[in-house]
Order: C-alpha cells, then structure tokens, then sequence
C-alpha cells in the first residue's frame, strides 16, 4: 500500500515541461479538479455534454474540443469524472468514445464512483486497444474538490501507479493504492456503507438516550470515550446542539446529500447482490436512505436520519 | 458532568479509618470488584446465593452473611452486581431483601446492567425507606474487573455522587456521572447498541471488501483514516489477521459473548418499545445477535458476526 | 379447540332468567360491546373513568357504578375492556380494583389487548381471590363491535370456557378457545404480526410491480392466484383502485390506525424479546409502523404504508 | 389480462401438420417441458451445453443439433429456459447465438427467470433482426413441469400473444399475459418477493406463538381464518406436524430450494435498486436467505427458515 499525503510534486515547475492531461466531466467536482491542473501547470484539454460547463474551463485557460473521442486524441493521460456507471460507460465506449481514438499507453483515469464491475470492463476494453485504465473514485465533497483535499483510492496496475499519482496530487490530499483495477470503487463502497450505519446507529442511539433521560452532549461525550465510538459520533454528529460546524447545525444544509448516500448504497447492494454477500445492516440502511429521499429529505445532508427518525410530539 | 479518571483516593490510607461496605452478587463481575474494595481497605460484608462464591470471598477476608436483608443490617453503603433485573427485585424488595433491613441514609449503589425502569422503581422503593438509590452499570469485563480498570456510568441524585465515587474509582478507572437515576443505565445501553451495530456493520463492510478484491488488512487501513472509522474497525477488529491480541485472532474466545450482547440488546429494545423510540438497526441488530444464539454462536465474542455472515466456500 | 360461530344462544329468552353482567370500560369498542350484552338482555353492571361515558351506558339501561371495585360486588360475571396493560393492572389489582370486593367463583373476562404476562399475573391474583380469570382479546374494530361480529380468542380454564362462551358469543361471530390463560393475547399478538408483515410486504410487491410497468389490478389478480397470496393481498389491497370498500379506496380512513397496530407489534415485539424468540420481519415491521407514526401516518389505516413507501415523483 | 387454463387445444391433432419448434436450454426443468412438446405432437429441434442432456432429449425423438444458432436455422418459434441473465444473453447474443442464423418473424419464448432490464434488451436485439423475443417465466418446480402443470407468466407484443399461448398450454396450465416485454419477469419476481416475506413472517410467528405457548395446529387455524392468513400458512406451513404433504413434513427435502429462493430476492433486490423503490422486507428476506446460504441451509426447502430461526435447546 502506498499512502501519499505531500501536495503536487511538480507544482513549481514550470508550466512548459508538462504534457497535457485531458479531461472529461465538468460538473460540480470535475470543473474544480481541472482547475487545479491547470494552477499546477498541466495544460487541460477538456469536455463535457453541457457547452456552459465547456465555456467555464475554458476561460479558465483549458482547450475546449467536442467529443470525448477527440480529447483522446490530443492527450495521452486523461481524467474522468461522471455522474454514473451509464455515463462511464459511454464516455469511453460509445460512438465518440475516448477509446474510438485512445493513443496506444494513453492512462486513462476516471474518478466516477460507479459500480466496480463496469470498472473492470473499462479496463479490459482499454487494455484491447493498447491503454492503461485505473480507477480513482474520490472521498471529500465539492469543498474539498476545489482546495485540492480530495481523498483519491486508486485501483488498476501496480506500474502504472506513480503516474496517476503525479496528477491525483495535484487534485488530493491523499492518495491510496488499494490494489487491481475495480478496488478503488471497492474500498469507496465499503467505506461509505460503513458510514451510513454508523450515522444511522448514531441517530438512533442519540435518539434512545435522549429519550431516556440523557443530555445528547454528555451522551455524545461518554460514546466518544467507549466502544460506542465512530465518525458519525466523534466529528459529524447528526444531533442539533452537540457540535458545531457541521450540517446538523446548519440544518442539515450542506454537506453530503442524502440522494448521494442512497446512490452509495445502491452500488454497495449491487455489488453484494452480485458476489452473493450478506449485508443486513447495509441494505437496511440503504433502504432508509431510500424512503427518506421519497419522504422530503433528499437534499438534506445525510446526518438529517437523525430528524426522520425522531417521533414528533404529541404522538 | 463529572468524569474522574484517578485511582482511589484512599488507597494509601490505613484500614482502621474505614466502615464497611455491602456487597451482593458474587459471580465473576462482583467477585473480583469486591476483591479490589478489599485491598483498597474497606472491610466487606458480602452475600450471594451460591455457597462456593460465599466462601471464596470469604477466604479472601470478607465477612459473609446469610441473605441481602443481613447486609444491609451491618453495611451503610452497599453495592450491589447481579445479572438481570429479576434478580435486582428479588435482592432489594424479596422477603429477605435490603429494603426489609435497610437504614436510614444508606448508600445503595447497583452496578448491574438492567432496564433504567427497573432502577427507578428501585430508587422509589429506597426512597420510602429513607435510602438512596444509585445505578452505576460497568463497561469493561471481567479483566477490567480485576484490574480494577472498569468504567462507571452513575445515575442518580446529584449530592450523593461523591460518596458513589469514593468506592467506585477502587474498582474502576472511570467514573461517569450521567444524570438522574436510570441514565447510568441508559449511557450503557446506548453505548452497547451502537457498538453492536457498528461491529456487525463493520463485519459485512470487510466481507464485502473481501469479496471485492481488498487484502483485509489494506481495507482496515483505509476504513480508519476515512469516515467509514468506529471502534470496531480500529480496535476490535473482527477479521482474523487483521489485528493482534483481539478475540478475532483468538478463534472468538474471550472478550464479549454473543448471549451477553443479545440480552443488552434486548434492554435496549424494550427501552425503545417502551418509549416508542425508532430504532431499525438497533432492532436488526438484536435479532442477528439472538438467531447466532441459536446457531451456535452463543458462546463465541460477539465479533463472530463476522464468521456468522461469511459465506462458505462453494455456496 | 371450540370454534363457535353462532349468535348468542340466549338471545330470544326473556330478561328476567339472567343474572347481571359487570363490565368495566366504555371507550370505542366497550360501548358497543355492553350495549349488545344489554340488547341480548343481561342486565348490565358497568363502570369507566369518563363521566360521559357512564352517562351514555345509563341511558340505554346500564346500572352505573363509582368503582371497579362496586362492579364486583354487584356481579360474579365481569368483562374487562381497556386500553393497555398499566391500565388493566389499575382496575383488577389497584386501590379500587376488581379484586378488593371480588366474590369468590366469579368469571372475570378481560378482552383488552395486552401483554400475556400480565393476563397470567391477573390469573395468579384473581385465583388467590378464588375468582376465575380468562382474556379473550377481539379481533375486528368498532364496526364489529356495533354488529356483535367480533372474533374472540379465548386463554384460560378449558372448564370455564362454556360460561365465557355464553357471554361472548352474544358480542362476537366467533369464539376461538386457544388454551391456558394468555394464549387468547398470543393468538391476537401473533396473528397481528403476520398482518403487518403481509401488508408491508404487499405495499412493497404492488409498488415494486408499478415500478416495472405491471398494471396494479392485474398484479393483484396474479399474486392471488400464486404463492404470494396473503389477506392484504386479496380482501385488504393497499393500493388505491385495485378494490372497492377498503381504506385505500377511501384516503386511508376509517379502517385499523397506523398507532394501533405500532401498539400491537410493540407488545409482540415485547414477548419475543422476553421469551428470546427471533423476529426479524415482525421487528422490522414494528420499527416501519413506528417510524410512520412520527412521520405523521398515526391516525391513517395501517395500509397506508404503500403510500409511505412511495417514492414521489421527480425524485 | 387473458387467463387460460385449457389443455393444449392442438393436441389430439395429427402431427403431420405442425411445424418444427426450437428448445434451447435441456436442464432440470427444459427436458420436461420439451418432452411434452413433443408428447404434443411438435416436432422438436433442441440443443444444450451438456452432451448427456442432448442425447437424453434425442432418445424421446428430438432432433438435436450443434448450437443455438442451428437451431434459430431450423425454427422459427423457439422456447429457451436458461439458469440465469447472463447465459440467456450468450444464447441469444453470442458469437452462436441464436440472434446470428434468427430468420425474420421468428418468435422467440424465453421462460427463463432473469431480470426483467435483460429481457428488454434481448427483445430490442431480436426486434433489430426482424425477429419477436417475449418473456414467459414459469412458476412451478420440476413436478409441475413434467406434468404440464407450470404457470406462464407472459410479457410481450400482445398480437404475438396467440402465438405463444399455443405453445405454452401444452406445458402448463395456466398462461396470464401481463404486459409489455419484462412484466413475465416482473410478474414472477414480485409473487416470488412477496411469497418470501410470507414464509419467513409466518415462521417466526409460528415460532413465537408456540413459544408462548400455542398449540401450531391451533395457531395455523386461528391465522387461516383470520387476517394473517397467507399461502405459507395455509397451503405450504413451515411447521412440521402441521401439515401433511409439504417440504415441512419431510426434513425439508424438495419443494424449493433456499439458493433458488436467494437468486429470485437478488432480482428483486436489483430491479429494486436500480428503479429506486424502497422494498424493506423483500431486502430483509433477501439478506436471511443469503444468510441461510451460508449456513447450511442452501439445498434445503426455503420453508426451513423456521427451523433456522428457532432457537435450540438450553440456549
């Protein structure tokens, strides 16, 4: 495993040295992830479906070209970064596809979090025409997009890893190599799953002791410091009053949206469903996630299962 | 909120300064917490139902009497260790229970782990007598026993909390105060509620992972540096391999048994029923831990979960 | 086991062949079911908390009393019809109660639903009294209770069944006897459970088939002639437009409220718990009919979880 | 909606008039239904993967040929029933695929039970080749299928519909058209999720009415007339001694298999996900029979999650 956490290697370089890096996706992550190529000095060669996202980069100082296909064939490393596994799989596949055109050793990167099965297919049809495919799927929202703190986990040959990591630098904090290709979006998943209940099992128990007598900061206090302890708990905790700086303080505004979470969530149950493993709590969370988009709370940030779940007065 | 973390204040003291301290339930939590009163140099007035437990305490150098009324007949300060809150009735309000005997002004602390409703009746009751009623359930096993390192989360009138905590730090290395009666017992079931739902969300996010591709170890790594993170994950991890001196690198021996979680579990439940809290993973949970009971898990740490949900080769 | 499906087999005799009948609770479904006994001409001996509600028994021909207690001075048959366990505990062993002045030999029937350890508890007590104790919980609501067509499911003395009999058959279409004192609440607890599976579990399929483009009706129409039949699915559907005369044909009013079947999985949720009987889909039922009292489903028909669950357009 | 329960309208005719019929797909349920196409007097042209499975169906007088691409050379109306999506898409899309040798206005039955997603694209694939693909999923085992007793699910062109009736009377008895192309499927994996969540809510409600204890027998009686009624309560009770003449009264041999039962809630569970529909039980079911899965349950019949749920002797 390698663990990088140092900022941009080349970012003092100047820019005449740099080969440029293509880019593919230009919505809320991707527009800032481009930006800081281009702060670090790497020319950008860039696309995306909607022309005022392709005019933002481009007064930015990135060449705007038409098609996926054609940024394939004026950069030999290139950045994507979609919405879904069907965008993905269009972006590199389909009629104006980058691998209608990819350059034979082009490293093709694409930091969509998508499902780890289609990443594998990526690779295996970039790798008929003669490409590298890795997948780098990012942990950090859109704040984290733009100051370059992104967390990427990378999966895809281990000897192409130093060069990915020479332009996920320049977008992330850190930067983890989690093994074959499809293990980036494995360890997203799994992490995210993990998340999930840990908030909704913070929501809950946060509730319960509420209920029962507790004051939420001193039970948040005594979780902290027991066997209790997780993320949801100890720094994003879903109860108004306990913290601040955090969405629950802000009225759930901000932060990771709760139709995001349920994405996550259906990807992690699609991958079980696949590989035949029993995940009780994940579905389960997943399901709650899902109601609560179908019950108002889908722009809401994530931690607001602790509002869903709480019985109002009077009843 | 007062949180001591200190070794007991007296434990330099001579013995001659001290009165004596009750003592009732004597099974593998009580014996040893009586055994550290005694070497901090509280004389001891026990009782349990079992002769043998009476006896090695006895050995030890407590004095032993017939029945909880008889404890409380010679001892103004009385714990009390008992494993249900059948036994909590029967020990306080039996025909031969302390509140048959008990004085006026007396200390009565119980560090069983029951329902918080049950410590309130037994409050109420101690009340019409003139006594004062604690609960201060324990986290930590029988190791944490006998080192005298248990935590101690106290419910009850404030003013008396430093008497409580004067014994308490003898045999603990924590000692939490949490409100009005009932809430040491709500802090603890709250507290094993979200460690059960963290361990077995922890258990299928590393099966998944597993599944996917992920060198366990690699994923724990990454888990523990990003918001997937609980105390599961990073100290109590329930992959064989993963970490050492765990129960999961001892084939589930030792550590915190499945029948124990289950019946905490069960607490947690009739609290929620009862007070009409929604708790969708706290419940899930308690079901997964009651059918392992009933699949041969019963005696195993409850990180066998993760053994429990892994599919067999070939299926 | 006696099944019973006649009308009262004393309802053409005359008035004056009868001994009085005690009955202790006039809310929505006691009213009803008194003023049948007095229709079938028992002279009724009742009694409940609420002025008003005395006052309405009086006026179709009850004699009112002060007192549970008074009931049972006056009456050696006496039915019980309350809303909770706590309150059924108040009116036999409490100051007032039914079993300060009971008679010896009297046949006391309590017909609330409530936890089947507190119908033994109140069996154990009336047989200290010499009083004979049975529950006998109704399926079937207000309606039913107007038109004497509830459902009676009878626990006690199989020798007192034929005296109970008597009396019910006069405010029910059926009588079920189910075994020793509390098996009448087991059958209710259990029955109600596998309802409220079946019904979430219907809501889920018909939205599930929507979903794939299957006309509601049509579904409908295959899962009851398939293995996936079930009462929801067939005489109950929670889909609106698929039947006429149910809730969901009508906003999901009148019919059986979301609190009161949240209510009736909190007491099988209790007796699994107690008993250490795994539940998984009735917990998670009783957690979704929780979660839907808060989310402001309380007062709607059970059914309307199909609407609950219901993903809104444009999500 | 058409229902048809007729025998197969052509079969006492002679032979001689009817043209061939391709069957692809010779396992435990195609060698049957092929069989009584040609009980039916059709001649059959059938192939399969496995050597012993053709000779098999050549010694009933099929004739056999190489690949499904010979046979789609020699029929234009062609029955598959495969194990799962993805060898229905190499059987209809692969390199000998049917779709390669397809003549024009060929009518394509597949009755395998797949995802409904897949028999969409199969029917685009096949309309692109001028031919018609219609979706017919059976329901019934291997009994059913020996006697032409299956069920037919059937989506698809309704003018094609006649067509396909024609055939499939002869293999079951009872043909329901459902819809556009994928409702068969999704016909059949709604009554198989709604079938699961009826069997596990009925074991554990008859396992905690015993536990409180209820007689079964009574207790399957008192749910059959009442509102928890469903098919596995009274037509396929998981109870052993309950019922004679089910999986139940035989160690839970035959009937239908726990894994088959798992790969049916993994459909649901993935059209699910994929159409955004919350289905908390169906997911719930879905996780206990993964977990049965793995724990020994796989080959037994899927009524047997009462026996798993119990909870053993002395725990």
């Amino acid at each position: 495993m390698f663990l990088v956490s140092s900022s941009c290697p080349f970012s003092s370089r100047s820019m005449a040295s740099k080969t440029p890096v293509g880019f593919v996706g230009l919505g809320n992550m991707g527009t800032p992830m481009a930006k800081n190529l281009l702060k670090n000095g790497y020319p950008v060669i860039a696309t995306d479906v909607f022309p005022e996202s392709r005019k933002e980069l481009q007064d930015t100082g990135a060449q705007v070209v038409d098609s996926p296909a054609d940024v394939a064939e004026k950069a030999d490393r290139i950045i994507t970064m979609l919405p879904s596994s069907p965008n993905v799989i269009e972006v590199y596949t389909g009629p104006n596809g980058i691998l209608k055109k990819v350059k034979k050793g082009t490293l093709l990167i694409d930091s969509s979090t998508i499902d780890p099965a289609v990443s594998k297919e990526m690779a295996v049809a970039a790798e008929k025409m003669g490409a590298v495919f890795m997948d780098a799927p990012v942990s950090g929202g859109v704040g984290a997009a733009s100051m370059g703190k992104l967390t990427f986990m990378v999966g895809g040959v281990e000897q192409e890893y130093n060069a990915a990591q020479e332009l996920l630098t320049c977008m992330g904090a850190n930067v983890v190599y989690c093994g074959q290709v499809g293990t980036g979006q494995a360890a997203k998943i799994c992490n995210n799953m993990l998340l999930a209940i840990g908030m909704i099992g913070t929501a809950e128990t946060m509730n319960l002791g509420i209920r029962l007598g507790l004051d939420p900061k001193l039970l948040a206090k005594i979780l902290n410091m027991s066997s209790g302890r997780c993320w949801s708990s100890d720094t994003y905790n879903p109860v108004p009053g306990v913290m601040e700086g955090v969405p629950s303080a802000n009225s759930y505004q901000g932060g990771f949206g709760t139709t995001l979470m349920a994405k996550d969530l259906g990807l992690a149950q699609n991958t079980a469903t696949n590989t035949k493993t029993t995940i009780p709590l994940g579905s389960l969370a997943h399901q709650i996630y899902r109601v609560m988009c179908a019950r108002g709370y889908a722009n809401k940030d994530f931690s607001s299962v602790f509002q869903f779940l709480r019985e109002e007065e009077g009843q």
